[in-house]
């Protein structure tokens, strides 16, 4: 992987950066945030201005642009990435570690007196400008919103927008009816005395309607806005998508409706003039709720004494928790997702060891395998498929330039997942073709005592998922070994792999408490740079448990592992687990066992099958 | 305990919250928080107005009053206590559950439009006014600032203002002399880039320039503010105090020294006047650094734009980490305060049989014992003596009319702790006299391999204490129990026994990362109301600690004990210890014999030694 040589386009940024064609006074410095004006995670191609700028494409990060300097900020996930990916134009910003100055700071620190700092309005998110607003304007400075994207100006083969046909999902997949879900969401307006919400991010879109798309890769999202009234529904989207006969009956568009239900179709790009023709026309008392994380542009369209803003939607939350429908739906597309990982898996310990598989071929495969699966979609992000130091790049993709192969002798990470139409799934095995080394083992046993330490946790209802974090961490702990990322992350059904409110992280303190329906992920991990990489990652369902006694009658609340593949046990090192640790992989391989084999056995996949069997032979513990 | 009548009174309060004599305008609401102009929380009784007004007497609770309601917020600790000192005038507001409205989600409920809400600006911190004033003035009201106290209007027997000698503190106790602190202040001063440095919180006031007094019960602390400058240091107090020649002395009054560390004494009530001096004569970019906690009334004081504020100030963060006079100084406090415990949990298996120990005269035995020992100044805390149902009451205090016998067939709590002038103690013993049930020793075991959980947690240089939590509660979750109170406060040295920046809770966001030196309590429990209460509490010592491997150089800390009181083996259900858990109670009584015993044995206490002996007896797992 080389780096992407920006000398000339940073050149073509610092002089608009000046053009009065496009500024109204020249700006000292430009912040290109990493995501659209959803302020989506996955973004479209033409949404990748950060990755244009800089070369760097992980999923997080934010570039500044000043008349000196070019400075990345980005986690732990994407630091060796980011250093690889970048030319020397740019400084790496590595947040999280103690001596990295916030963007705020760095700003202060090296702008001259009175500057200006300009930011797409539409791509930052209202809470950002906020911050940023503040911290700069007591340093002197102002945060401006400049109309036209900078980086658009200086792109000249940037892609299309996508705007690709839609899905519609009936209930035996979401359970609940727009119509129903549009009902319990105005129930929420009323209970909050708003009179409009604001649908801002494309999964809230696509779960509140029940309809899907693809207008962003692995993520099966479509462009698109939407405003409840408590009488209205708008949806502002754009293309020939709504004459498909099947999303205008799905959303009854020629039926007669009540005239709460009937669904105004308007222009994706007519929001904001829309949202200030609703602004305008507040009367005292009328509040409009948006996200906090909503675009500065839209939040601005309402009056600052009509803005109603929380962290998180009533629609995010409620999507968090799974009904029946979208819980079974889970299960099934994580049974048909084991099967393809056992055939995987199957297959590498034959063809690994005639040294022909890389990391590209494994991934390749592995998709291959799931796209067999019924209502298969795509897959739920970009398969990282990893095999020795390329395992430490937390979120490495495989590309041609830096493509290992597999061998016996080091150890092969596999993060994949996939969209089903009945479910998401997300999973993270590590596996030895060969005989792993003693010390790979003994940090492959702490990681997985971290996920069963998770995993196997029972907790109070209400209790936010940022306090189970320090249970991954407690084994690597122990003996001076940790991982710069979260444990978890909450997962959609058929929607986002990666969704709030709630996850496992020390450094979400926002999160929603965890409830039963809501699904997370459990992944520790740990990483030597230039070595390897361990993950260990299932995805789990809230479940309530019962318990021996029951404080203030609060209840209890565990997890249940969705994701059912064997964990390699020729990895761990049975002494360093506990007995019920042993037990909870044995019962967890038993569980493999049943279910998946059950259902390899009705695929007639037999070698995959007698793979299965053999890697979930039961541990024994010396006692 | 009967609850205080308080009808007169919230009449007499009614009153003057329309009366022009005292408000410009009426309020319809006024604020009673719990702390003092220096936001303490342990207070003189000239400030306990809030207790005053409501009779409820807990170290934290915020009264609000309007026309119509009188409601009280507590947390976990005090639910019990509250409920029974306050009148049916008042509505508990249980903080911490579901449906408990915040301060200001309740007034806006309550309050009819265009309110105006009143509260003392100079007991009011500026972060609570910020607050409460935003989320007021969203909703149409206003907080405003009522000059006069209207608590002190309606109290005719207001206790004076405490103003007691003080005692000066020399290099063996502090380890660093008042200038050499002023020095590090000044130098983290310039970093920051401000000119003026204000001292609010007595307990900073205290630690910079090394002298102690008594002005509050249990605090070793003064009425003082200061302000400190690059080049000057003004000192707010009252009284002869300034007089005495050993204060004289140790703060160089009379000695020609260099003008930057030449103390100017000023009357402790021209503080604002002084500073608002300091405020009008600054030029740009002279900035005035205040801890975000310091009153509204001294904020106000300095222009925002040359205020800089922080959650915790240098003086709190220095403080934390205790050098090694202090650290030593600490050890030998403890070692003092298990001798006391020593003796009297001696006394307490001869006589509790004999029916004629109640919580009263327990609680003065163990005071007796703490002040025969060297340095002995007073109490750190009210002692919690407290047996059977009284235990379940958190912060419980014996008074004459909850004062229960203790008995061979109840669970007897003793939180308690002493100032000496080497050191703070706090420490917390579950004892039974008799045969505790199984039901008990199961809940004590649960609580103490929570104890355990931390004090042996080992964990990467920067975690925050918050992180730790979970890991005391785990064992408690595993069968459904919990507790409503946090983990783990910081303890001063020879200073107030809760500080900050550190601690260990579910609640605490803002803690700053532990560091080696830091000191902390770590003290599960777990409560039945009407039952018992169980608490196990040491105080503890963070240390570096190696660790088998070392990731990124980041090094591992631990705790190590301070306290040294025997945990009563009868109390635990050996069974459900792991190995790991039955070692460490092995060894930490092992340390116990040989550090107490030797200090036992050279006082010559042969019975309590005897005792001691007895109560450290190795436990033995049945394998």
């Amino acid at each position: 992987m080389s780096p992407k040589i920006t000398t000339e386009l940073l050149k073509q940024l610092r002089q608009v950066m000046k053009n009065p064609r496009f500024v109204q006074e020249p700006v000292q410095a430009y912040i290109v945030p990493s995501g659209d004006a959803h302020q989506s995670e996955y973004i479209a191609p033409c949404d990748c201005r950060r990755a244009f700028i800089s070369g760097f494409d992980g999923s997080a990060g934010t570039a500044i642009v000043t008349e000196q300097h070019a400075a990345m900020w980005t986690d732990g996930r994407y630091f060796l990435q980011a250093a690889h990916q970048m030319d020397s134009n740019w400084t790496l910003m590595k947040m999280g570690l103690k001596d990295t100055p916030t963007q705020e700071d760095w700003l202060v620190s090296v702008l001259p007196e009175g500057s200006k700092v300009g930011v797409d309005p539409f791509i930052i998110p209202a809470d950002q400008w906020k911050r940023m607003s503040k911290a700069l304007r007591s340093a002197g400075h102002d945060l401006v919103p400049v109309k036209e994207n900078l980086i658009d100006t200086i792109w000249t083969d940037c892609p299309q927008r996508p705007c690709k046909p839609l899905i519609t999902l009936d209930l035996s997949y979401t359970g609940v009816s727009w119509r129903d879900k549009i009902v319990a969401l105005r129930s929420k307006m009323a209970e909050r005395k708003v009179m409009w919400f604001v649908v801002t991010a494309l999964d809230e879109v696509a779960w509140l309607f029940n309809l899907r798309g693809s207008d962003v890769e692995y993520n099966p999202v479509f462009f698109a806005y939407a405003v409840i009234g408590m009488n209205t529904i708008r949806l502002f989207i754009d293309g020939d998508r709504m004459m498909d006969p099947a999303v205008r009956e799905h959303l009854q568009l020629d039926s007669t409706l009540e005239p709460e239900f009937k669904i105004q179709v308007m222009p994706y790009g007519s929001i904001l003039s829309e949202l200030q023709a609703v602004g305008a026309g507040l009367s005292p008392k009328e509040k409009v709720w948006l996200s906090d994380k909503a675009s500065y542009a839209l939040t601005e369209a309402i009056p600052k004494a009509y803005r109603y803003l929380t962290p998180y939607t009533p629609i995010c939350i409620a999507k968090a928790v799974k009904n029946a429908a979208e819980t079974e739906g889970m299960r099934r597309a994580h049974i048909k997702d084991a099967v393809a990982l056992c055939e995987l898996f199957s297959w590498l310990e034959k063809e690994v060891p005639k040294g022909t598989v890389t990391e590209i071929v494994a991934a390749d495969k592995a998709e291959e395998f799931r796209s067999q699966q019924k209502d298969f979609v795509e897959l739920s992000f970009a398969t990282i498929s990893s095999t020795g130091p390329n395992g430490a790049i937390i979120h490495y993709k495989p590309v041609p330039e830096t493509n290992r192969t597999l061998s016996v002798n080091e150890i092969y990470l596999l993060d994949s997942g996939a969209q089903y139409k009945d479910g998401t799934t997300d999973v993270t095995r590590t596996m030895h073709f060969g005989t792993p080394s003693a010390y790979e083992k003994e940090c492959f046993t702490y990681v997985l005592k971290g996920h069963i330490a998770v995993s196997a946790a029972i907790f109070p209802n209400g209790t936010k998922g940022h306090l189970l974090d320090s249970f991954a961490r407690s084994a690597l702990w122990d003996c001076g070994l940790d991982y710069l990322h979260g444990t978890g992350h909450g997962v959609g059904s058929f929607l986002n792999v990666h969704e709030g409110p709630c996850g496992i992280s020390y450094k979400t303190f926002a999160d929603e408490p965890l409830e039963a329906g809501m699904i997370v992920s459990d992944e520790p991990g740990y990483y030597e740079d230039g070595s390897f990489g361990i993950r260990i990652e299932n995805v789990v369902l809230v479940i309530p448990t019962e318990t021996k006694y029951n404080f203030k009658n609060r209840g209890s609340l565990t997890f249940e592992p969705l994701t059912l593949v064997p964990i390699q046990t020729k990895m761990i090192d049975v002494n360093l687990l506990t007995e019920k640790e042993c037990n909870w992989v044995n019962e967890y391989h038993q569980k493999c066992r049943e279910v998946v084999g059950a259902e390899l056995e009705r695929q007639g996949r037999h070698e995959a099958l007698r793979w299965l069997l053999r890697e979930t032979e039961p541990l024994a513990r010396v006692q």
